[in-house]
């Protein structure tokens, strides 16, 4: 395809997400990481203006004078902007200058990027510019998910709960030997600086588990008193159980007969047989010691990957999110997209049902911090 | 006017305050006390369909199941609801819906009040619901000020900013002579139960300005520092201004050119001859201290009522909200109306440029924590 | 007695009353409003140093060039200082050294106040200073009382517990006839600025009870379901009871065999008879609208005061701690003693078994935020 | 040295440690992780009752029923406890009794490692509870210098501050070679379950400073406007600069004539030769990226910590604190010590001037999260 095309097809996917909502449901954050689908909107497309627009257009004029301070998500180097949590505070401008702001950089992009030979460097930008309005495709389903699960009338965006059967071959581990592994990105394609440079990694034996747990798996470790049995948990995950009160998985609620869980077709009777998800990590780890297993290390996980089925849920593992050897951040604001984060935060790999497809990769790095539970994140067992 | 005339008279004000938004203006609440227009018009439509029509509708059956959840504010009797805080987390019901909600209340009540002799009671609550309503149509002004003044746009509601000169004899002091005054409502109309009974107050003599304070004297009051001179003000608003490093009232910024203030018109220059306003009562008391004179009671303020000009600004007093003599809650959720908050927070006397025409009266008490600026209130000084 | 005579019972009193401390004990301060004896015993000294020798002595110089910092308590006027809630970071000075600060002070105001016509500012001056002392010694203990009742080791400070049988006439009212009333301080005797000045308050026909209310009559509150019963209470009541998930007064705990209380002298079994203390404003409140009685306001409670006895408990008024007629701040430091403290806090009557003998008047005024029931607090009805 | 001298000689040192204070100096705690000196004597004495002598010894009973509650520090399995925050807010039991205590300990504990063969299970526990004294008594030293950093008399402990001059080779870097490494603890000695189990890792070239950083070095980034240029700084670590305002190292002052610290001599002016300590991980960092360099990961310090001199500054590394391939909790209490802290910490390696002699080795391994500073840590780098 070509990148034009590609820009077309990723811009476009954005638009037709958002036809099922009314335009009250472009407004709310309940929580300051439940960007409003508005400010996803608004935000990719300040991402193409600000990093590519504002450098390779001729006499270059930003749209609005106010939106790199209202669309900015994090770039100190691009300035001032509204505050993470306030992003649901406002009305305007409303979703319809966001729709016209979105067709007039896609006018001006498409403009960029026909019919001439483009240089690399705009290239790449183009390419990190689309992954990011794909992360933020992401997002507007997790987002949205918040939003709607604390409505009481617990909307119904669409028919089709985001979640599956899982395979039938839970049992099965694969055996992976050790040795020297190559874990990294290496090839051409287009990747994140994160998952630079390839670097060997030694691993010992281990042995990791086909399938990923299924709803009915975690709801023996509730029914087993997993979430009192302090033996199971880290010390902060304990202080998170007691500060938030909690005694099963977010989005879940149990009623007369039976566990429920939000989806995004509604309130629905959660099956046994289906893939967990929304657990965060201390949660994973929990299991994984009621289990006397744990979980996979990033690399293990990567040097195992092609061996079993993922892209379902984004797969907790026990690595911290650091660089890999020689890994050095851009200059400018294109050097803030990860190298900034990495201190305290954990790695996932995998993907998820919310995740756009041809997206993710076996190096891909997703990262979030322990109690993070609102992602499709899930579970996926290694034993040694 | 007949009841029902005036039941569709305030009810159509309420719809004709809103005409001038966008659907997205009526979602955000961007501080606990701002609560969305789409709220305010649920709620008010919820306290007659709670209040009334569940007690006096044959087969009464609730418009929606969620409803009293929703849109309860704080009445414990009538069950648990959406903290006041969340209001703004919900994108459902719709403006649409909640549009249509009204309508429905609207038959249900016009179809109860019309046509036959109306019980006392009934017409009492009737009356405290559109007493209730206007107390709301004031809180849409003052809500949806706060909501516009976060963003960074600045959006105008209207042409014409909610503010007038001020009259004239800003000098003269009226004289009160020191007695026996009688305070609080006596007569048959409608009044709150917080108004009564009428009881007698002896008063020293005091002087009492006509006039309010304009912008002009309380820049005066800001260029002689203060905002930073501890002598004038109390211990906790002292804790106030260094928390929140306060250095000017609420909605007024210093630009090069001078000062501005954000207005319902959108962010224009102060005129100094303007009524001040947003103005808390650690500011009032502050000023009045730096003038060497004091804020009335809410006693002296009633006995002089008529010989100034009142109601383009609610006026702080000095006085503590507390019950009259011989005061008793009602039961029921009624009984939660006023006498609950009897604690902490402080009286103003007056009504605004925002309060519905007809609304208020000379022995009106309205009532804050000390640290409220967002209400239209302003300082009317007092000395002995 | 002579004025260095009343000096230096008051001085030693402060000296007995931690002679049964261990040194540990003069540190801690477990809440912000718990100061520790030491800083009690340094700030009092400190007070008679900045307030009076440094401007009546000759050649004054301070005894220590931090102790301003240390030990000034909340004086504005005289400059920077050790914030209120880490007083009990604080292991230097130690104990001794405060010790030896105590008898340098005692020392130069002996020798300022010996063998001279004392000018009636100084006079003015001391009575302040030894009239604050004693407000520290009833401090000292509430103080004391709170730190060692989070110890679950529940230290005893005396044999002695500080409460006292309730007399017999629990059911006699004394009836009080509509009128105007006196009101306020108006001898030559020492009072502070806020009883200042008499004045006419006209008060209607009101009964209030001759004895206190008693531990029993509480009980059976707490057993009517009085902290789940939201009607007697205030919204802000609500959420402190929330929050704090509060289910019986301070210090109160029920065991197998029935209520206890902490005390001075140990954990020990309540006593029906005695009279209820530690009660916050929210609690007394709450008690008597379900007993559909009222607390007394201030003019009420001084108006009758002749008629009861009182002094074992500061009672709650219904008064929120406003200025009396006629009321100015004294400039400079000493007219940070009263004033600044008149928004949010509420009126408190007569005197508790902490008090010092002599210290309270029935023109007294203290005064505390409605949710304070660390000192000795008790309630009175009244009923019209 | 046998158990037994081994065991009198570490419980001997803690007790010199403490000869230097005040018995005031035993009690504040201010900020929840400077436990108090008489803490930490109680529960350093506490943890051999109650993890040996409550299983080795005969008829065992507890010194006193609430010690256990008093002086458990984390241990779930040993029950409920005194909060963190809270041990400062203890004055009992006094420094006496707890000397007593740790007397009565020792006595139960020489008559147990007495002239016996020893069960090695119970070898393997003092061994434990040795060590974890040591622990403490670093503790002790870095908790005392925060409380007496926050008291403005900045009292002294020792004449001798805790800084050593740095060696000269600053300039100097060793090279190591790629290949596998073995990483962690393989012998017999006392280790603790964190370093186990010895296995290979790979790393690549690097070159790691000998010399650790001086206090001259990381002035000259603070005068190049460290902490005001956010490109350096992690995401989270710019959160914390903003809200703390935070603009040097911690116990560090600018005055007049230059830069000062407080350390346990008392407030010194600062030797810019001197190893640079008091630095947390978001410090390390961002002074590491000012570099163009970056911190060891703890498997590169590991390898080549026998070619340089180390001990005086527990240093930072880029590891997050992980376990080691085949990690297992112990069950029980003693599963406890290391395990449960494995999330959303950081490695640090190497011991501090601090640590008690013969108590580190170059496999241990400590921890804290990202943003402590008060320990004795420091910066060494590395370049790729």
């Amino acid at each position: 395809m070509k990148l034009h095309e590609f820009y077309q097809q990723v811009r476009d996917i954005s638009m037709q997400m958002v036809s099922p909502l009314e335009t009250e449901d472009f407004i709310p954050q309940p929580a300051y990481f439940a960007s409003p689908p508005k400010w996803n909107l608004g935000h990719t497309s300040w991402f193409f203006e600000e990093m590519i627009l504002a450098k390779y257009q001729r006499n270059f004029k930003p749209f609005h004078p106010m939106y790199n301070f209202i669309f900015n998500s994090y770039y100190n180097t691009l300035g001032e902007r509204v505050s993470r949590q306030n992003r649901g505070s406002l009305s305007r401008p409303t979703v319809a200058e966001v729709f016209t702001y979105r067709k007039h950089i896609d006018a001006q992009m498409m403009s960029l990027l026909d019919g001439q030979e483009l240089d690399p460097a705009l290239t790449a930008l183009v390419m990190l510019g689309l992954n990011h309005e794909q992360q933020h495709q992401e997002l507007f389903f997790t987002d949205l998910k918040y939003t709607f699960s604390v409505n009481p009338l617990y909307p119904a965006y669409t028919k089709r709960a985001l979640c599956e059967d899982v395979n039938e071959d839970s049992d099965d581990f694969i055996t992976v030997e050790k040795g020297l592994y190559d874990i990294g990105h290496s090839g051409q394609g287009f990747h994140f600086d994160n998952e630079r440079r390839q670097h060997s990694v030694f691993l010992e034996d281990f042995e990791i588990r086909k399938s990923m747990l299924t709803n009915g798996e975690y709801i023996e470790f509730i029914e087993n008193d997993g979430y009192k049995r302090f033996e199971f948990w880290h010390e902060e995950a304990l202080a998170w159980i007691k500060e938030e009160q909690i005694t099963s998985p977010m989005y879940w609620q149990k009623r007369e007969d039976g566990w429920y869980q939000y989806t995004l077709a509604g309130l629905r009777k959660i099956n046994p047989a289906h893939i967990l998800t929304h657990i965060n990590l201390y949660e994973a780890a929990a299991f994984a010691q009621w289990k006397k297993m744990r979980l996979p290390t990033e690399f293990e996980w990567e040097a195992a990957a092609d061996q079993f089925k993922w892209g379902q849920r984004w797969e907790w593992t026990e690595s911290a999110y650091l660089p890999y050897p020689g890994y050095q951040k851009a200059s400018g604001a294109v050097g803030e997209y990860n190298g900034k984060f990495m201190v305290n935060q954990n790695v996932l790999r995998g993907g998820s049902v919310a995740t756009a497809t041809g997206h993710s990769r076996k190096t891909y790095r997703n990262f979030f911090h322990a109690s993070v539970g609102y992602q499709f994140n899930g579970i996926r067992l290694v034993r040694s």
